[in-house]
């Protein structure tokens, strides 16, 4: 906190995060405090609508989430600056010195596949503590769960094809950038060019060559020779001038120096599918049949499946912009709703929104062959038989459940299960709504009724 | 750097920022220092093509990038994992370990408008030094552009109305919501509901009440009346249940309890405009004429005006996701290019694209009424008469010019004052080309035909 204020610092230190939430969080618990309001609450976190451009979201970034709010404290520091507005009591503020979680906190495995009205994270906790993760929680679980519900649709479209991550100077700043590294290894993507992002959520680090290496040299030729020649096995970007010939100073170069091994060329502006079938007749009829074909440029989920319609010859993808920011959905509209309170379900009676109250649990059925059948979403303490429940407790009572968050913890294997065993009505990339079943729970239905 | 790959933790120290680039510029650096190119290069930060959405951006965030650059270095630690990649020779990696950077950079004044192909940042440095910044200073820039930008247009939507960010919870992680709040001060945001990144960057504290509030007390009526004691001169939310009922407790509350200040009702969902009418009625017809009505729901610039156009009895609007994200146009397609090295101007020849070579400065023109004019692209030393050059020094020899910093830093102020300047045609909402002349300086325009 001492550098809070200064306006040059940058970074956010983890233990200054409890003041990144909403003023009227803090005022809000106020008046609980001052009400004597410290009945447990529960608060359940989903969206109302899927963007028209998904078929489903992957839930990311619970964990760390449910991690924070474990730590989250309030600092002599923050409490004088707090004290500053003058809107908080000496009291209070004392009260807020002592701040700790002490509730539980349900949610879905990172990587699950969710829909419009299931809970991904409840938390259960007396009211001021539940109320206070709400900013915090929604900022951080938007962010990985947008990114990976971009990417692995990304994934999709390249069919097998790696698809690397080269988003790092389009993504919103640097947290942004940081775990969308997260959240893109989660989706399943084979690599990122982001260094720091790679090194700390172990995503392979990839890159090839910038125009701006081509432009300092004399000319084209001898800039591809000298990075072949410090890194034996490059990708080489050919496009700098003129795509094709740019393609032909490789096949001499590689003539002319047969100890050079260039691993790929990448192809980075113009006509990519065209590009890329006379790029892969110029190589093979040299010989070259083992050297791949990077593109990048533009590309999102309908551009690649379109290439891969074609034919196009590429090998792997490179995607920055479209990704980087999930430029056709790059907000999801998250609720997190007070569903109970003093024992009592609780629900917002706004015209034409579906509020499901009650803590809840939800499960997935899966038919014969072990693919998704559908969904129910139910009472936390109802049973629905053939289905298995997805919610894991991985807070109890404040404190990390570390046998449930290992359990949880391999996010991107679990959604390459779940797109194995996804019907193909939610894997395809058009909008549209998917056929698949969600339902409520016998006994949820008949709260909702009542309530 | 030590914590740089714990999985739990959150921040990214400014220490770490020389990591977060992309792995081909630290390849690029390392062929550079091979074959010893150490000339001067110049790189250039503008757009190609504005989104579609927008007549024109503010330029935002260079000066913290600036400021930055001249900060970066690599650490023993991060020099350790560098070299556990496998890619870089324990000589280079001793060479970056000395790293500093020694050039100049030029930039616009924060909150200046700026058009397509303009150059809003350059970098004068040996090359290496100016392409590591590349990836940060795009990731930094495009932050602060995209989100003052968007943020602009809402405030003018408003005429004069207060607009308070309340988007934290929609924002793309940690740093896009704090340093989101320093675009907003500059963009002419009134108040933030974002705690820390208000005290952060200066924006004053804005809240209100949440739904779960209002639920968590056994009716609204008692929770009204709870909140205004703790606050006074509160604002309520009427829309728990249903609005205009929500509007007459209110109004029997101040009734029963004459002591009692509301200041303002908030409306948050419904016709917006048909209940803000509503309500100003019953208010009024109450002798409440001071109450002020307060609305936020999905809100941008294109519902604003259209509410404002209906003469809807609005005071003030909470903005939060369409401006927290800028979802029309979430990333700005920023090129940071090499124009120039070793003296001699380089330009990329790809098709249909505008590069324009050389080191450059921006010339902005008034009328007699003071009123912007239109723009030249000049080269840095050519002069044009009747015009202002923008591009500022911050950065001279490594080191920030502290005297062009103050004069750079009221951005806040800057935009105001375009505002005020700019031809209607700059400043309309709806999507459309403006017709704001920009044209190349002879002398550029001379350099361009010739490369």
């Amino acid at each position: 906190m001492n550098d809070m204020t200064e306006k040059s610092a940058f970074h956010v230190d983890d233990g200054d995060l409890a003041l990144l939430t909403d003023l009227y969080q803090l005022t809000m618990l106020q008046a609980y405090w001052k009400e004597g309001m410290a009945e447990r609450a529960t608060f359940s976190l989903y969206f109302r609508k899927l963007p028209p451009t998904r078929r489903f979201m992957l839930a990311c970034g619970q964990q760390y989430a449910a991690e924070l709010a474990t730590r989250l404290r309030f600092s002599e520091a923050h409490r004088a600056r707090l004290a500053e507005t003058g809107t908080f009591d000496d009291a209070f503020l004392d009260w807020l010195g002592g701040f700790r979680f002490s509730g539980d906190i349900w949610t879905l495995p990172e990587g699950t596949p969710v829909f419009e009205n299931e809970p991904f994270m409840e938390v259960d906790a007396p009211i001021a503590e539940a109320q206070l993760l709400e900013s915090l929680v929604m900022n951080l679980v938007q962010l990985e769960t947008v990114l990976a519900s971009k990417a692995v649709r990304i994934v999709m479209a390249a069919r097998g094809r790696p698809v690397v991550d080269f988003g790092l100077r389009r993504m919103h700043g640097v947290d942004a950038a940081v775990r969308g590294v997260r959240a893109y290894r989660t989706a399943g993507l084979a690599g990122t060019s982001n260094v720091l992002g790679g090194l700390r959520h172990d995503l392979p680090l990839r890159g090839t060559m910038a125009h701006s290496y081509i432009l300092a040299h004399d000319n084209e030729r001898e800039a591809f020779r000298a990075f072949a020649r410090h890194y034996p096995g490059t990708t080489l970007l050919v496009d700098t001038h003129d795509t094709l010939a740019g393609v032909d100073k490789v096949i001499e170069l590689m003539a002319e120096e047969p100890e050079l091994r260039v691993a790929a060329i990448r192809l980075d502006s113009g006509d990519l599918g065209e590009l890329a079938h006379r790029s892969r007749e110029r190589l093979d009829a040299a010989g070259h049949t083992d050297v791949k074909i990077i593109a990048s440029s533009g590309l999102d989920e309908h551009k690649i499946a379109a290439l891969l319609d074609d034919n196009a010859p590429i090998d792997a993808f490179g995607v920055g912009t479209e990704m980087g920011v999930s430029a056709d959905a790059p907000v999801i509209d998250l609720s997190y709703k007070l569903v109970e309170y003093a024992g009592t379900p609780r629900v917002k009676h706004s015209t034409g929104k579906i509020n499901l109250p009650g803590r809840k649990q939800l499960y997935r059925r899966r038919d014969a062959a072990g693919r998704l059948a559908g969904d129910v979403i139910a009472r936390r303490d109802e049973t629905i038989e053939d289905a298995e429940p997805l919610l894991v407790p991985l807070v109890r009572q404040g404190r990390l459940d570390t046998a449930a968050m290992a359990l949880a913890s391999d996010a991107r294997e679990r959604v390459r299960r779940s797109l194995d065993a996804m019907p193909e009505t939610l894997k395809r990339l058009a909008s549209g709504q998917a056929d698949y079943p969600i339902e409520l729970g016998p006994e949820l239905a008949q709260l909702r009724s009542r309530t």
